[in-house]
């Protein structure tokens, strides 16, 4: 294990984090927070001890750096960034204690969206910044970031590579242009470019701008934490649809809008992913708003209801207009359907992702054909593409260790006492990015009665999730922390 | 496809199922059940009837027989006896819809021993005794049992082999002798031969002659079918606790018997997925112990009924001494979690089985060391062995396979409109062959309530479950059905 370069590459992450907390000290600055200024105040403090510790100490790190350090650089460098993006919560006392703290930044950070707040009105506006800002940057990786924009000064390809690789969501991820680099700066430019249109559009329907950002921010990582206590239930209809369509944007796979900007438009639309994707989602609306046509008075306000909440958690956003968990059993049971598909691959939406479904059935098929004709030799294809053996080993190892996670932590959950439906939809709605769940976890609820061995769990389930699983096992493989 | 060597091995299959109505038609003559009587007769007579038929209709039949016959030669099988095995409760006029009688048959094949009748004690002994007799038949197999008593006569090697594979449950599914027909026989005399130790040791205890026979085929069975209302409850600790062992027993892949009988005893100790088997069921007893401790009287009690419901739910069995529906969520989320595991392979019990739960865990352990070590090649052993890589795919895609249907099942029950907490213990309950659900499928409730469109899906689940689903999902497969 490369400790120096890991320690050097943390020191960068830690430093990218502490200026991120500048615009929320200005906004509480501006407002004259100065709970919420201590407390930010104290943990740039933190912060940049804990920089200038690692930079000292790992000063020159050449040497290996293959995908087991990738791997560990991701987890430990989100740990960290979760640790130390908690204090401001934390020392400015608006969170009392460190747990839900932790719980707080892990679920912005992860795209998760899931509170331990009863009211996050009463939240100072600067730590509401914080806690939506957390999702943007969450969304589409810090890492990613870094990538774009420090310079690659001899750590090459490899190093970068393994990065992207580790914390960019789907089964395959590829580059879209030969230079790594590039393709993260392309990826940031096309999500801040859809972040501002977002913005803009929420602003035209009269959204205060303080608002407009925050849940841009929110739409844009699919992370889902509102700066309203009813999420986005008193926003004008026009407001909440506009949230439906960019929620739906933002989990589409970003290489579809590189295809677009490159006037590959056949790619875009023969995209087998993207297709699946929106057929979900127009099956799944259709059939919740015929489940729900007696709740709601017009036809129009079925299908709004309908589109947001199937667009809000199938991308693994977890906003909402209404309270779902009031709807009859199969509406829910669709939206818990929804949970374990996802968004697409390469977006940042969370779930097993679209892809991933795709490669499964499709392995399936393949199996069911090799049991009737064995002396066939057989391959999978998507997009007319054979794919590699090992994508599909991968995805039926995901597939696997995503069961098992599950399970664990159910069964760990529901030492607390809450019901079944409860228990279950807390997993999923944390280990597969969402949110709110149903029944006591449900979206007019939070997460704040649990104890904290399942706070504990849940947190480990978001990080989970949002890094696929691999990134925090290879932490538990004795095998990562010694030297070979 | 070979239809006329089918239809001729079909003919077998009810001309057997017809012999072993016997004893039940003998059962309500001697106690004067005229309706059931009327019932058995007719049955018998369509029995007949298709029998002859298609036995007329394929008298000579040479020609190849592969692995595409073999499962499809099962799975039409099993829906051949259980269409006309649901005949003598509809003709008798015990259970009036053709629907329900069919879910209580195919309930019995399968093991499943879940059951639409609110109360047992109203059916006649005749079909009772049929009833709990379909456990045995289906536990070991219908066309395992051919095999071992039908003359092999000019049908090869092959045909038998492919039959006992589809057939029996496993990962890897083993010769114990080198002939097959050798094998089924002696499979089949150690589970007789262990159903009868039973019925001893019941009798032993009091137990009505009727009632250890009935009681003994659903546990050999592993099904769950019982002939009191409250099924093993109102009997005494003594016979509870038998109950308890043979469950476990049953539960065992009958090889290890096999060794045990061959001397060979540290195959039988050193067997992993005979240790996990005992580890779970020890563990899960002991957390449900610690967990109910408070409901109660006696140390004894607590621990009679804890090992008594993890037994029943482990190995599929689903009796009840209890309502473990009233428990607290962790031990409820216990059994849902053994619900999913289920006994070994090579038993009668069903679930995923502890065989491929150790294949899955391994595979992810190898999977995380690939990723840590991409050039090194790894293998996946148990008992010492390697394991074939094709065994490890069709384990994933089995995997893959039950979570899909799992929750298509579950989506279509969601439309009945019970709460989701019944919904998914009804689909793992069936799918799983266990019997009893929670909530309202309950250990005190019953399958009734559901629409037909529930009840087909839970019927499908019922035998893909017992089939382990790939002979029930080629029949959906158009390439089954051209002649190649």
């Amino acid at each position: 294990m490369n400790y120096k370069m890991m320690g050097r590459f943390l020191a960068q992450i830690v430093a990218v984090e502490a200026v991120f907390l500048l615009p929320a000290l200005a906004i509480s600055l501006g407002l004259g927070e100065w709970d919420a200024v201590r407390g930010f105040l104290i943990s740039l403090a933190v912060m940049g001890i804990v920089c200038l510790v690692l930079f000292a100490s790992c000063r020159k790190a050449p040497g290996p750096f293959g995908a087991k350090e990738g791997l560990v650089c991701v987890s430990v460098g989100w740990i960290a960034l979760s640790l130390l993006g908690a204090l401001p919560f934390r020392f400015s006392g608006e969170i009392p204690r460190f747990i839900d703290a932790l719980f707080e930044i892990v679920s912005g950070f992860t795209t998760t969206g899931a509170s331990i707040l009863p009211e996050v009105e009463t939240l100072s506006r600067g730590l509401l910044y914080w806690r939506s800002f957390s999702h943007w940057l969450g969304g589409m990786g810090v890492l990613v970031f870094l990538l774009a924009v420090a310079p690659a000064g001899g750590k090459g390809s490899g190093f970068t590579m393994h990065l992207l690789r580790a914390e960019s969501p789907g089964p395959d991820v590829g580059k879209l242009v030969p230079k790594m680099r590039a393709t993260a700066m392309i990826l940031y430019l096309i999500y801040i470019a859809l972040t501002v249109l977002d913005i803009l559009f929420l602003l035209a329907g009269g959204m205060p701008l303080f608002d407009a950002v925050c849940v841009a921010f929110g739409t844009a990582g699919t992370g889902g934490f509102a700066v309203r206590n009813d999420s986005i239930a008193s926003y004008s209809p026009y407001l909440q649809n506009v949230c439906t369509v960019f929620m739906l944007l933002f989990g589409v796979n970003f290489s579809c809008y590189y295809l677009l900007l490159m006037r590959k438009f056949s790619g875009v639309f023969k995209d087998e992913e993207l297709r699946l994707y929106l057929g979900i989602f127009l099956g799944s609306t259709l059939l919740v708003a015929w489940n729900i046509r007696g709740l709601y008075g017009s036809v129009a306000d079925i299908f709004r209801h309908a589109a947001f909440q199937v667009s809000s958690i199938m991308t693994t956003t977890g906003f909402a207009t209404t309270d779902f968990d009031l709807w009859p059993s199969f509406s829910k049971s669709i939206l818990l359907m929804l949970m374990i598909v996802g968004a697409c691959a390469g977006s940042t939406g969370g779930g097993l992702k679209c892809a991933r479904v795709l490669l499964l059935l499709k392995s399936l098929r393949r199996n069911i054909h090799q049991v009737l004709h064995p002396r066939k030799v057989q391959v999978v294809r998507t997009n007319s593409r054979v794919v590699n053996e090992t994508v599909l080993d991968n995805t039926a190892a995901y597939l696997a260790a995503y069961v098992i996670i599950l399970l664990g932590s159910f069964i760990v959950l529901s030492l607390d006492g809450f019901s079944i439906e409860t228990n279950l939809s807390a997993v999923l709605a944390c280990f597969n990015n969402i949110g709110p769940g149903l029944d006591a976890v449900g979206p007019t609820c939070n997460y704040g009665a649990y104890g904290l061995a399942s706070k504990l769990v849940l947190i480990l389930d978001m990080l989970a999730g949002r890094l696929e699983i691999f990134p925090i096992l290879v932490l538990f493989s004795g095998s990562t922390w010694r030297n070979s």
